[in-house]
């Protein structure tokens, strides 16, 4: 069995394709980064955006208002670490593949999503490690939902028996975890359920 | 004046960095990342390494054992990450310079010490961020050392005023903070001092 890393936070993107790379039978490894906690990292790394510093979550946004600029939500150099962690990772087990939720959705506003930079790092983590330089074999970042709409994602996750009721997706939950309804991630998710004709298991608030 | 993040491991190859960033009239951010404390990231994420794990430090192994491959001390995919967390950083001062201190002597080697390696991650940098998509400004990542053996790393430094008793290099010091003398770190800046016809001002184990 090859081994892949797959960078899951829970939410039902990243689930999804913890499903998809179990589905072809590699053996997996997932990866959580728990980036919101400050002592983590050097503080201020992370600052920047409003899912990690003093910033207002935005609401009612998407997509009335549009996407025309890169949104707050945006998390500095997120996926370039979430990838590089994961790269350190599968140097040391050793595995060649690198699961990753990009999305198309995601790429229109946030540029660490984009199919090129998703390249860049491949080519990137075959120059950075071992893996790369000494053995002859390639790294591969593995991007399943790159081209696939919330609601396909949705309808391709229940076709293999993804339980939504267990992934997370508000970027302002209230303090019993109940999900707000109106930032990005709440609106995308809750139309990608309606557009696949479905309804979204969790509970959100009134 | 420009703001640029130096990637600061308190070693005698990075305080030059810094001390010529300062020379060029930045205004210096300087990023210590202290990857040996293991609640810092994911458990396994940096092991693998004589640096980080329950691995032996080489002694005495160069240059009469030669660096035919990649030593054990190499940290897997360490300078990516390195280099990540100052991207971060970088997006949210602004900044968009960043130095890292590789060398000549680290990328016959360590992989990500290499040319190839530092374009690539600028390559990548530009993809990552909102610096490098929305201003149309490039992200550039310097290395000031990259052809410099260890004595004209330290002639350098010297000739801008870096006190290299405040620096520190051995892999394996013991508990009073003194010197080994024997791993690759002590072998290399003991006999850049002597290449260099200067004495090291470091205390070293008897």
């Amino acid at each position: 069995m090859e081994k892949a890393i797959i960078l899951l936070s829970g939410g039902l993107d990243s689930t999804t394709v913890l499903a998809l790379a179990n589905e072809k039978q590699y053996e997996l490894y997932a990866l959580t980064v728990k980036y919101g906690q400050r002592h983590i990292f050097e503080i201020d790394t992370f600052g920047g955006s409003a899912l990690t510093a003093a910033i207002a979550v935005p609401k009612d946004l998407y997509p009335a208002g549009g996407h025309e600029k890169i949104p707050v939500t945006y998390v500095p150099a997120r996926n370039t670490i979430f990838l590089s962690l994961a790269l350190a990772w599968a140097e040391t087990i050793p595995a060649y593949n690198i699961f990753i939720g990009v999305n198309a959705l995601d790429y229109s506003g946030y540029p660490d999503c984009r199919p090129e930079f998703i390249a860049a790092f491949e080519k990137l983590a075959n120059y950075a490690t071992r893996l790369g330089t000494e053995e002859h074999k390639q790294i591969t970042i593995h991007t399943p939902l790159i081209s696939m709409s919330k609601s396909e994602i949705i309808t391709t996750g229940m076709s293999i028996g993804v339980d939504y009721s267990l992934t997370h997706s508000c970027y302002d939950p209230n303090i019993n975890g109940t999900s707000c309804g109106h930032c990005d991630a709440c609106i995308l998710r809750l139309k990608g359920f309606r557009d696949a004709g479905l309804t979204d298991p969790l509970q959100y608030q009134e």
